[in-house]
């Protein structure tokens, strides 16, 4: 069974622009199309490391770049065995962004707009994810690469990192960067990374909000696996929950937002893990959460949840 | 006669989740039920104190905390008497949130609804309040009494403070706090002390905006007192109407949120302290502001004031 | 043709409040009414450089200021020579907002409204406006004058640069500013600007987001050239359709932002000067820019770029 978010990604989803449904890779996790995949993913305890491998290529969000990251993404994502994604890239380059020989006018239009769709599928499905998503970040990261640091829902970041939206100097301003950044940060840094092109330090991201935490270079793996660690060692379906609303209530009106969130509360409070957190704790011993995938909380497909049906009389 | 925002907190705003109405403590200011009340209030001056005082019970916002809470807000709200409300805590934790005996499932999940429904009542007359509602933090804050401090309109803590939202390692994601912390934060900030429970210090919550002020121990009574006189020597009426308009065009696109503030500037120019004020300025001499609470501006009750009533061709 | 944004401030645009539609002034740029014009204006090079010229008067935003501000920053804003504006100002004061000579009852409610009415007009105007607008600050700047920096694209200022809403002071809380403040600065920073009336430093302007970059006095002229020459030196027709993109796609959900920016980034790949800018990197050569103001992006006006029209497929 699907998760929450991802049903938002189901064929209607991807007719968007001006081009036909685009499938996401059948083959599957470990598989390789024709030459190397341009990402490697591997998962252990519940943590799953998805490395951008195209170094030489300034790991450029090339069209089978995204498509491989998205394929990472989605495989078996409502397995009760993932916990939590890093995603994270070989060499001292994150991601600069999109190839630039995928936007010549040697390509039509209408691939054009297959790459900027897949991109933004690509960065809303981290936010649909059911388990949480951290960029861990060390080197480089401009244009639709800051984009993929700005759309996950952690970031950390070596301080040698910096991060740029430079399409401006090229000619092509960096339209869909800016719906990550502009969300992240103040709009007067968005505003003056977009008209300049000129980077930020890792410091200045830490301060206007791009990134959660920033670290010496040697201390990036260490941090990053900490945090992983301790999200995989929660209850998922209460994590997936809790994600999943959070997303759904930040741009409601506070009074929408209190009223799914409130449901959601006395929801979370019925589960299984629920009940064994608060009892654990109220009995001073270690909680023993449930492994049952069945638990994973269906949010919206239950209609006595109601988070897609405010009452009228709630809303007057 | 009842202020602008409570009029929200009628009958109907209460009927919401599976509960019946629930009525306000009917008892009032300062008289006691069975057993002390977990707050208490003093007034002075035009300053309201508001004080958590359950500190063997590290001030949980149980069900009879949070009531009372609401009834010290609620009292005599419309008085000119009162300029600004101070909440602070007694003992070294400032709030832990809720009372996690209230929540096992030996409680009915229509009282869990209660619990939920009447902290987000409180948080919400907060912001509906017409006085500006300081928190004073000194010490630790931690899911739903971090949401306490996220949902006041300043909030100062000293500097041994912190904050967290670590419902999640018993089982419980704090998505009620979710609300009022994400409206504070940026959102990374907010993610990772949802996904992970680890507190942020007061110097990290002031960087991030979780904070107004962050002083010395020592200093905290004398700054947030100096901050809340400040506020008494004002015109009430101004305060309000001008608290009520920032909420009102915060989530407004520009063009609305202007229509409505620049009705709101013509209004409050036009009121009896705004002229005193203006004239006081020009004639360099002190303001002496009125107080007949009949001048407390009736933002929407008034059609000529016009706040809820944009007429259409301003939109197109 | 008037650019994209500048369609908003049409007749109709013009009629809110309670008085009959104004008209720009028709002198034009460079003339003068009776009296000294209360701003200067001078192009050079792409950079159109508004001085606030009236010290005496601590730069007060009268209705006279603010109309003279307006007349320049419309001026040929359509121009191909025109790329980036800065908006500076003579004297100690950036500008000490209202006035309060225009606001006491010796003028009626009418020409209040027209105070208010054509400072928000103003304010609209610089997020409308085709080309980025630079504050750059030397001083204090409070009030509307507050407003003023917080409207711009970007804001640069001195370190002894201070900002203030100091409105309640004087019975007249700053409601027309806090529409750009709390859009600019975290909530609890602008409520106790707004509360206090107390000023904030240029550094904590920086930290909260309310400027880009703060610079000591000796350098503010030096680091505003170097970013408006950057600006001056890129596409404009680039430049200002990622601008008009960036406003619109801001207050929308992710899904309807993505859609409209991905669109533009396709229509963006498509302009002469897109190809020309991704040639050049490709070919390791600096661009040459279309200098055709025909060049110019449509963004609305041609309904195959579909900015206002979302199928409603999409939305689902």
């Amino acid at each position: 069974m699907a998760a929450l978010g991802l049903r938002a990604f189901g064929t209607k989803g991807l007719c968007w622009l001006r081009r036909n449904p685009w499938a996401p890779l059948s083959a599957g996790f470990c598989s390789r199309g024709p030459g190397p995949r341009p990402t490697s993913a591997r998962q252990r305890e519940g943590i799953r490391n998805i490395v951008l491998s195209d170094p030489k290529k300034r790991n450029a969000l090339s069209l089978a770049m995204l498509k491989s990251l998205q394929s990472d993404l989605l495989h078996e994502a409502e397995s009760k065995d993932l916990k939590v994604i890093i995603i994270s890239a070989e060499g001292p380059v994150f991601s600069s962004g999109h190839d630039l020989k995928e936007l010549t006018d040697e390509q039509s239009p209408d691939y054009h707009a297959e790459v900027f769709q897949t991109c933004s599928e690509v960065m809303m499905l981290i936010q649909n994810h059911p388990v949480p998503v951290i960029a861990m970040v060390n080197g480089l990261a401009t244009a639709a690469g800051c984009q993929l640091v700005a759309s996950c829902d952690i970031a950390v970041a070596s301080d040698k990192s910096s991060f740029a939206t430079p399409g401006v100097n090229i000619g092509l301003f960096c339209s869909t960067p800016a719906v990550a950044l502009g969300r992240t940060v103040p709009r007067k840094v968005a505003l003056e990374m977009l008209f300049t092109g000129e980077p930020i330090s890792a410091q200045e991201a830490l301060l206007h909000g791009l990134l959660s935490k920033v670290v010496p270079e040697e201390r990036l793996e260490e941090e990053t696996m900490r945090i992983a660690k301790k999200i995989a060692s929660l209850s998922r379906p209460v994590v997936s929950l809790g994600k999943a609303t959070f997303y759904k209530q930040l741009p409601q009106d506070l009074r929408t937002a209190y009223y799914l969130t409130s449901q959601t509360m006395v929801d979370n409070v019925a589960l299984r893990d629920g009940q064994e957190g608060i009892k654990a704790f109220i009995q001073k011993r270690k909680p023993i959460w449930s492994q049952c995938s069945g638990q994973f909380p269906q949010v919206s497909a239950s209609p006595c949840h109601g988070l897609n049906s405010v009452p009228t009389n709630f809303l007057r």
